[in-house]
C-alpha cells in the first residue's frame, strides 16, 4: 500500500462530439494535498502549511516554500525527507515532508492571521474526500437535463456577461445558469475560488441554497476546492473551459456531481455523472 | 482617504509589437487583500481568512466563503459589514468585512492546519509591499538585457519542456532561463504558486540562490503571490503568457522586477522595469 503517486492520474471518460458520444482514455493532473512539517534540534516540531499540489519535486517545493515565506533558507535546512511516522497511513506517507533544521523553528507570528485548510483534511486525497461527508450529502439525482445544445453555449454566454475581462483580459468568471439555459448571475474575481464563493454568497444572502438544478459553468479549471464550494452549495453540474484535476474528478464521482471540462466549440469531455446528459 | 477601491485598476504600459515600442493605457484586475472577521454576541470575535481578491461583492464573497468551509451558513449570519474600526488605517476600511453571527463562533479545528498568509500582510496592498521591504532587497539592476527576439522565444521554449501539459492539457508551468535564452529548469503542478516554488527549491538546494541574470516565465497569469516568490529569489524578470494583476504591477514597480505580459507570437506588454527590455 505504499503507494506512490504520480503527475497524471489516468482514467476514462465520456467525449461529446457535436451530437456524438464516446468513450475514451485520458490522463488528469494528480492533485493531493502536501503537508510541509519542520523539525528542530531540541525535538520540537510544528506543520507550516498543507497544499494541493501535483505530486514530484516534492522536497523542492517545501524548500521553495520556506524561502519564499522567509522562514528558512537553503543553509537553515539540515535535511528533507518524507514522513515516515507510524501514525501516518501508508497512502499519505508520500503527502507528508518533514524539514529538518539545523536550529529552532522560526516564530510564525502571521499565523495569527491564516488561512483555512479549505483545500485539505488528512494529507491524503481520499481522506479529504471521507472527512467532507461529516458535513455534505451526495448531490441527488434530480431531474437536471443536460442536452449537448445547453452545453455548448454555454462559455459564450458566460464570456459575453464578463465586465471584467474584456477589459483586463485577465479575470476568472463563474457563473450560474438555470436548467433552461437562463445566466442567472456571474461574479468576477483574480481568484477563480473567489469567484465561485461571490456566486454561493450571493445565493445564500437571496435564499437560493442549495442550489439544486442549477449549472455552474467556470472560466478556467476545476480543482478539488471550486468542487467543494460547489457540493457545498448543493450544485448538481459544474462545466468549465479547461481540465480538472484529478481530485475534483475523484470528487464528483463520490458525491454526484456532473463534471464537465474543455467545452470549447461543439465539444466537451464528461468526468463524471454523465447519467444528466441528455443525448437526443 | 476613504477611497474604495474598484475591480479594475487604470496604468500606462509599454507594449512591444515586433521591434516597435509605444506607450499606452491598459487596465489590470485589481488584487488587494480582504481579511473576514467573525464576531458574536457576546462580543467574542475572530479573524478566520486573508485572501486576495478583486474588490467588488465583498459581502457575498465572505458569506460564500463561510458556507463552503462549513463555518456558518446564511441562516446562522445576522449581519454583514465593512470594519469601521478605529485601528484600521483608511485605506484598509474596504479590506476588512465583519460578519456578525446569530450564535457563537464556532470551533475552527482545522486551523491547527492552515496557509500561512503568504498573499497579505496587513489589509491593504500597500501595506503588504512595505512589509516585504523587512525581508526583500529590491533587486538590482544588473547586466541582464532583453531582447525582443529573446522574450518572443520563451512561450516556445517553455511549451515545449512541459512533458505533463500535453498529456493532460492542465498542468502549469514555470520556466528558469538564463541571459542567454537557455532552459536551465522547468516545473508543472496544478498550482502556479507550486510550479514557482518548486523551481526557487530546486534553485536553492542546487546552491543557485539569488537568481541574478535570469528570467522566469510562467505558463499563467501574474499575481501578488507569484511575484513575492520571485522577489525573494531575487529574479530580475518575470514574463506571463497572461495578464498581471495590479499589485504584481505595483510589486514589479517597487521592487526593481521587469514583468512582461500577454507574451504571445511577436509581442508582449512590460508593465514594469522597462530598463532591461533592450531595443536595437
Amino acid at each position: 500500500m505504499n503507494t506512490r503517486p504520480g503527475p497524471t492520474t489516468r482514467i476514462r471518460i465520456m467525449e461529446l462530439s457535436g451530437s456524438a458520444t464516446r468513450e475514451r482514455r485520458d490522463y488528469l493532473a494528480t492533485e493531493e494535498p502536501l503537508e510541509i512539517r519542520l523539525t528542530a534540534p531540541d525535538g520540537t516540531r510544528r506543520t507550516v502549511a498543507i497544499t494541493m499540489r501535483t505530486p514530484g519535486h516534492d522536497f523542492e517545493l517545501a524548500a521553495g516554500f520556506l524561502h519564499g515565506e522567509g522562514l528558512a533558507g537553503p543553509g537553515d535546512i539540515a535535511a528533507i525527507a518524507y514522513c515516515t511516522d507510524e501514525d501516518l497511513p501508508p497512502e499519505a506517507r508520500y503527502n507528508t515532508v518533514t524539514v529538518r533544521l539545523r536550529g529552532p523553528i522560526p516564530d510564525l507570528p502571521a499565523l495569527d492571521r491564516h488561512f483555512l485548510t479549505s483545500s485539505a483534511c488528512g494529507v491524503c486525497g481520499s481522506a479529504s474526500l471521507e472527512s467532507l461527508h461529516d458535513r455534505c450529502k451526495p448531490v441527488p439525482r434530480g431531474r437536471l437535463g443536460l442536452t449537448p445544445e445547453f452545453l455548448y453555449g454555454l462559455p459564450e454566454a458566460l464570456r459575453a456577461a464578463q465586465g471584467g475581462f474584456g477589459k483586463t483580459g485577465s479575470l476568472h468568471a463563474a457563473g450560474l445558469f438555470s436548467a433552461t439555459g437562463e445566466l442567472v448571475a456571474v461574479r468576477e474575481d483574480v481568484g477563480r475560488h473567489n469567484a465561485v464563493d461571490k456566486l454561493v454568497g450571493w445565493a445564500g444572502l437571496t435564499e437560493r441554497l442549495p442550489l439544486a438544478e442549477h449549472v455552474l459553468m467556470v472560466s478556467g479549471r476545476t480543482s478539488y476546492e471550486i468542487m467543494q464550494k460547489a457540493l457545498a452549495a448543493g450544485i448538481p453540474a459544474v462545466c468549465a473551459v479547461s481540465a480538472p484535476s484529478s481530485l475534483a474528478v475523484e470528487l464528483a464521482r463520490k458525491f454526484g456531481i456532473t463534471l464537465v471540462g474543455f467545452l470549447r466549440g461543439e465539444r466537451c469531455n464528461v468526468y463524471a455523472g454523465s447519467e444528466r446528459i441528455a443525448m437526443e
